[in-house]
């Protein structure tokens, strides 16, 4: 039984709190396992008070949602001071660390029952856009200029990073430093391929 | 209304009529709007005869499930007689080309409410599993022996695969043939990157 002291916070701290309450949940169970009377204990109020703030057991499970999405992000926030593919090295680096971290909850978000909700599923898909649009924006500085192609490509990038990490966390075959090789060198691999088909079809934009 | 002359079926024959209705009508809607009243009409039986064959309404789309995923992989069974990438573009060809046939059902069994089903995401990862394995046994037959590494990009690009075709279907920006040409040169490309990765690193096994 956890007891916490009664404190006065801001409604921004008192969010801020629950949903990092949840978050750290998240880390030992899955998302549809986390219950709205635990967490109102665990921070000392009510569950009335709780639901103050997010209306439903569903939007606070999205507030979870997105509060890791963009701890992920922030995460992985490209350093722009570096060369290209060290950016994408580091990136890649602290992206397995952070689902190493939490991998529980990331393997269950992405391959579990939240994956089915569409609001959740909005909430991945903008992560993933994000992801992309932060490498399509610096493929001209490795001398790749994007095209609808190239885009698709990179979209199909992000998806095989997801896999192959999910993968690799289920069953790992291969050491820490083999897995971000791997994925490091797969994206110039199918941007470059792109970018060759292209030429090669005389369609290049 | 559709009227139907009650025949009568084997056992055998009356389940694959009902599952063959219900993957029909999987093209117009998502598999959770397909109702078990309308399909036992459809069929001319009664409801309970129904769930005779299927245990539950989620039995019968289960069923449903199955049934496409051995149609799309019926369609893309590789054809020995050919050089292998010849067989790799012959079976994405065919696997564009179904997947563009079913665009609606595809995205939304893949990328809608089923895909938070734990039954359901298991059939899908056979399936990925299936498709693996198709492309993994022929690597050698193209100069790459299959290690963990190289097994895992394989079912990375099938990641890649998959969104790739459905970002395409949801937004056709390139034609049917550069999306076929992208997609079957990103796996040599991640499969020699993922090997020359292993050689750089001097762990090939």
């Amino acid at each position: 039984m956890v007891v916490v002291k009664r404190t006065r916070l801001s409604p921004e701290e008192r969010r801020a709190q629950l949903i990092d309450l949840g978050a750290r949940m998240l880390a030992d169970r899955p998302l549809e396992q986390i219950s709205v009377e635990e967490i109102a204990d665990q921070a000392g109020v009510s569950r009335g008070l709780l639901f103050h703030y997010f209306a439903s057991k569903r939007d606070f499970h999205l507030a979870i949602v997105r509060h890791v999405s963009a701890e992920m992000l922030e995460r992985t926030e490209p350093d722009p001071s570096r060369e290209p593919l060290e950016i994408l090295h580091t990136a890649i680096e602290s992206y397995v660390d952070y689902v190493s971290e939490n991998r529980d909850s990331y393997v269950s978000l992405l391959r579990g029952t939240a994956s089915g909700d569409p609001e959740m599923r909005e909430e991945f898909e903008r992560t993933r856009a994000t992801m992309a649009s932060r490498i399509v924006t610096r493929l001209p500085s490795i001398g790749i200029e994007p095209d609808h192609r190239i885009e698709l490509a990179v979209r199909g990038w992000i998806a095989f990073v997801e896999e192959a990490t999910i993968s690799w966390l289920r069953d790992p075959h291969i050491t820490r430093e083999e897995l971000i090789d791997l994925i490091v060198t797969a994206l110039p691999a199918v941007a470059m391929s792109a970018a060759s088909a292209a030429a090669l079809l005389g369609t290049a934009k």
